[in-house]
């Protein structure tokens, strides 16, 4: 049996998920089938599952990388740019998120592999980052990060289901409602005279 | 036929609204197939579909419901009333909205007969309201209330995810951000200088 490199071990790898994510963004989490999963990869099941033992793990990878995605923008190029890259997402994949809502509250074993799987470290980097902005005067500090993380993952969830929904909310008005809520006293008050 | 008054009629449309209502959380909205719809209400399909001839228009109903609910809780009681009764609504109920996002995006028929069940009248006095806050210099003026209402619009759409998923998003901070959001800048620092 032919070897093959890591570097095609790896290809195959994203191949299998770009398809898994087209599968279930086109028929719904609980739509995309193995039949429709093997249509839409262009693999056998058991070349699917040699890579991916089951489905949730094809859906915890893909939301994996979402996380990263998302945490990355937000570490590079900040609030405004992340608010912006969830209203571009695909809304037939953000209404996967939304198929899968329901099992995070009922199906524990479901609920902890989701917890396990959140990006610890950027999630700690944005935090220092968040404590650096307090310190700067940038960021209102009477919150702590976590609680400004709680306002803004409210805001997130609710700009999924909307553009889910096929509604465009107006991401003028969102960014300056959100910058408002974060702003510090001063620097929100001088904003405002000097306007 | 013994004719029935109208004082029953409308006890037996509530009864099967009722019904609906918990067979829809409990089982989802594809979920409540007929046969499941007939057991938790306790009449034939013939019954219930005499009320309301489709399981669409039985969801309608019930959203219509909580649309003049939550509005009247808003004219009646003020924006953190609205907030704190939306985080208090039952998780399962507020699941089955996740599961029609979809077919609002893709069912135009549908997402018609949603439009059209928008509590316009209520929705005005609301917008009436926010503008007497404005004069008053209670809520910020620089945005339309239809902005301002688009921003609260995501927030509560974020808060049933997050209610939907089973996490309690802190209902303190998120009063005191959106409080915040929304304030004018002239009663924002006066608040925070007297605090």
């Amino acid at each position: 049996m032919p070897k093959i490199s890591d570097e095609q071990k790896a290809e195959r790898r994203e191949h299998v998920l770009a398809g898994a994510r087209r599968c279930f963004a086109r028929y719904g989490y609980e739509g995309a089938t193995v039949i429709r999963l093997e249509q839409e990869i262009g693999l056998s099941r058991g070349a699917i599952f040699n890579w991916f033992p089951t489905k949730e793990d094809l859906f915890l990878e893909l939301a994996t990388r979402d996380n990263d995605r998302i945490n990355a923008i937000w570490l590079e190029h900040g609030l405004e740019a992340t608010v912006r890259a969830i209203l571009e997402e695909d809304p037939d994949w953000l209404g996967v998120y939304l198929d899968l809502v329901h099992r995070l509250r009922t199906d524990p074993s479901f609920r902890e592999r989701w917890d396990r799987r959140r990006p610890k470290e950027q999630e700690n980097r944005i935090a220092a980052r968040m404590h650096d902005e307090q310190a700067a005067g940038e960021l209102r500090s009477d919150l702590e990060p976590e609680q400004i993380g709680s306002f803004l993952g409210v805001i997130f969830d609710g700009m999924a289901v909307q553009r889910a929904a096929g509604y465009n909310p107006p991401v003028e008005v969102l960014l300056q409602l959100i910058g408002d809520a974060l702003r510090p006293v001063k620097a929100r008050t001088r904003a405002r005279r000097s306007a």
